[in-house]
């Protein structure tokens, strides 16, 4: 209607005899509505990917219908997105674009609100998530990644100095592969349990003695770092694959201590 | 309670002589919801930064106080934020912190929605926004950014071409102070009537036509933009003092044009 | 000597059975003299990530080794880097670490000298560029990508409009895995040939004409020119693998337009 | 020439009459090299930003002419750029744009070799730095800034634990206005000197126990550290103003504790 008469230039044939394995937009900024582990929603802001495979054949994608499909699935009445519904999201966008396979990118801050170790005060914490789904509507492969803010203390630096060990503030790094979903509080709560100490929003005296001691009694190279998270992460039956990656943002240098583990 | 017995450390005298313009916490991220000029609310996610001034003779902030405040104002019940209602926010952080004067600084994503020139079909249009409150609790003055996404269209390209001219993405910032409030979505739409073209999510080739040629028909230089804008922005009453910013993303450089009127 | 009697915790054994597939430093700024393709050097500044793999019965590396390697390698006396010869800081790094596989990563700014099309004042461009040796040092796979912006013209906008086109500032990304070297002066001319029109920094009047005539001339879809740069990658021998990525800036959205092909 | 008989938009009168503050260009990266404090110079990329100001009556500037300055001060053959020099690149610019005022900006990677404390191994660490001369040719204001990488030691924690105390990276920001030039290194020390323990690329064992002890008996927060170093930057006869900033990105936050002394 609107383009009646209007040539279709992307419609055309092409002979350049390329399949192109993305095509799609990119960084798109939409609000989004996220389920949580206890089914409260939690209302954000998404970054999103959405690309499609395209035949050697077809000259040109129909970028329009990203958006169309990200409008119709993010309208106000419509339910929050969660991991188990993405292939739903993703098999709509194949539909849409008329293609055998796609890719579909979701980032976004989740806050998770915790409780003080001592005082119990509670305060929100932030972590980013991202998601992914990619491949054929029937055979898509479900990524997960959480960067996880922790604080790590060096064990040689403990072990070698009369008192006091430098420490950190260190981002971990979890992404699964997994058929069933898999919640990113359960990978949040492992990074947080594995490193020398987690981290809070909202401290009180007493916690910050708490965390401080913890943190020393509980010293972790960035190669335990790495281990310790992929020991838990590779025994759970529903990940087919992972990676773990630890980043010391180093307090006595300006660069960071670096190690990742794939499985 | 929590605290009894552990020493403070921050309550005790400092000797320096020297007063602290800005102390506080910086980037935490936290929701936001945020009251829309038609009486919506829009969550969304926002960067806080809190600071207070810090008098010569005392040594120390105590920096948990900023972080009960924003679990205090952005929790569940409360209402949600407005420019109108910042100043109560920065009054009730110069109280809990016992401070004369501070200052607060919100910055977040806004969506508006946006219907395309021809199609009419709407979408979502995203823009960043920072607010602050600074000085004293009655005597603190308001400023508002916003950074909005144009289309701009060089005439000399176009003069001096046959046929076509180079055009490209383009920043209008705006900062205002001002007394009374003035809405986001204002200054926005004052940004967006004085480009060569606003700019869309989503759009059908007959939208695509139509901005094509509205662009064409409306050649500006950086100058003329930040002019056009200014000589919106200073006409307001309500505004006390105002900085207008363009800068284009040139398509023809890999470097940006920029013209910038401070009034 | 220095270390006498300071116990070495990283020398220990390690029980947990998890080999690590990298483990070093990430993100060292060091100044870098870079040879081009006309044996003249460049000097910049580069990021460098350097890993080894660690085996699962090794507790950790020595991180201050990589360091040192960087000291000697970049040492004012030495020549300077080119990709023919990273090999050899990558076999080197694995003889100072002891270490059957590892990464070296390197990203810079490269700079070449261009002449516009009509005038011929010449002026500089800058290019990111990124080297990556990975593996066993007798069997280690080479990288390299480079980012190359340009400029996109639309044919849709420009078939269904009756004067003008949108046209942006687009990035083109070309990463190859090779044997033999490939200059990342070669891929940067590959992209700059393919665009709608390529870019500079210093353009006269005569030069802006004839940029805006080429670019309406040579209208491209995101589509097409990861196709047409694509094709002339593949069809070099001494490429072994590719990815071609076109990432527009689209200047009448908020988002990019991009397209990926991998080979 | 190159330019005959193609029209000059930008020559023509403007009737908005608005100044405009500033206008140029943005962004631009280029090689620099720059002088050092023992004469020596070092290589690297420089981000440069050039503007000047327009009169009401003027359409606009002629922005070519900021990359012929470029190309023309940056030539090979040509002295490297020091602080001292800055007001002369000033003086070009405004003459060749005609205008009475304008701005010149330059932000780099400073490297410096530090010795290790104890093992005296050498390594370079890195500092981002930024000047800009502002004003009138013979009434240009000249500003220095440095941001220093350090290490800081939370005094509450280690008074209320038992053992260790947490502490981080953090950034000390120095900027000065001065008429006699003043050297980066010069606030680069006093910032290193002022903070809980300065840092290093390269480090030996029995440095990192010297640097672990040294910042544990020297704790600050980060009020201590930003008026530690504005006292000895305020004493400072060269200096004509000044704002010091310390950011602390906390080990037990995932925000920063902040501190800013203007003067």
């Amino acid at each position: 209607m609107w383009n009646a008469g209007i040539p279709d230039v992307q419609r055309s044939q092409d002979r350049r005899e390329l399949r192109i394995d993305r095509v799609g937009v990119k960084d798109l900024r939409y609000p989004l509505r996220w389920r949580l582990a206890d089914g409260t929603e939690q209302n954000g802001v998404a970054n999103f990917s959405l690309y499609v495979a395209l035949a050697a054949t077809e000259k040109g994608t129909h970028m329009s219908r990203f958006i169309e499909l990200l409008e119709h699935v993010l309208a106000p009445g419509r339910p929050a997105l969660e991991l188990a519904g993405l292939p739903r999201l993703h098999a709509d966008m194949l539909g849409r674009l008329h293609a055998d396979s796609g890719r579909v990118e979701i980032g976004f801050t989740l806050f998770l609100k915790k409780s003080a170790p001592v005082s119990k005060v509670e305060s929100l914490l932030d972590y980013q998530v991202a998601v992914a789904i990619d491949g054929a509507a029937n055979d898509a492969t479900r990524t997960l990644t959480v960067v996880v803010p922790v604080k790590s203390l060096c064990p040689c630096s403990k072990s070698i100095a009369d008192y006091g060990a430098h420490n950190q503030r260190s981002h971990v790094t979890i992404t699964v592969r997994t058929g069933e979903p898999i919640l990113a509080e359960e990978l949040i709560r492992i990074a947080e349990s594995e490193a020398s100490s987690e981290i809070y929003g909202l401290l009180k005296r007493a916690d910050e003695k708490y965390i401080t001691e913890r943190a020393y009694d509980n010293p972790k190279f960035v190669e335990d770092l790495v281990r310790d998270v992929a020991a838990r992460v590779r025994s759970d039956p529903r990940v087919l694959g992972f990676s773990v990656e630890a980043e010391n943002f180093e307090s006595i240098h300006n660069h960071s201590a670096y190690a990742r583990i794939d499985g």
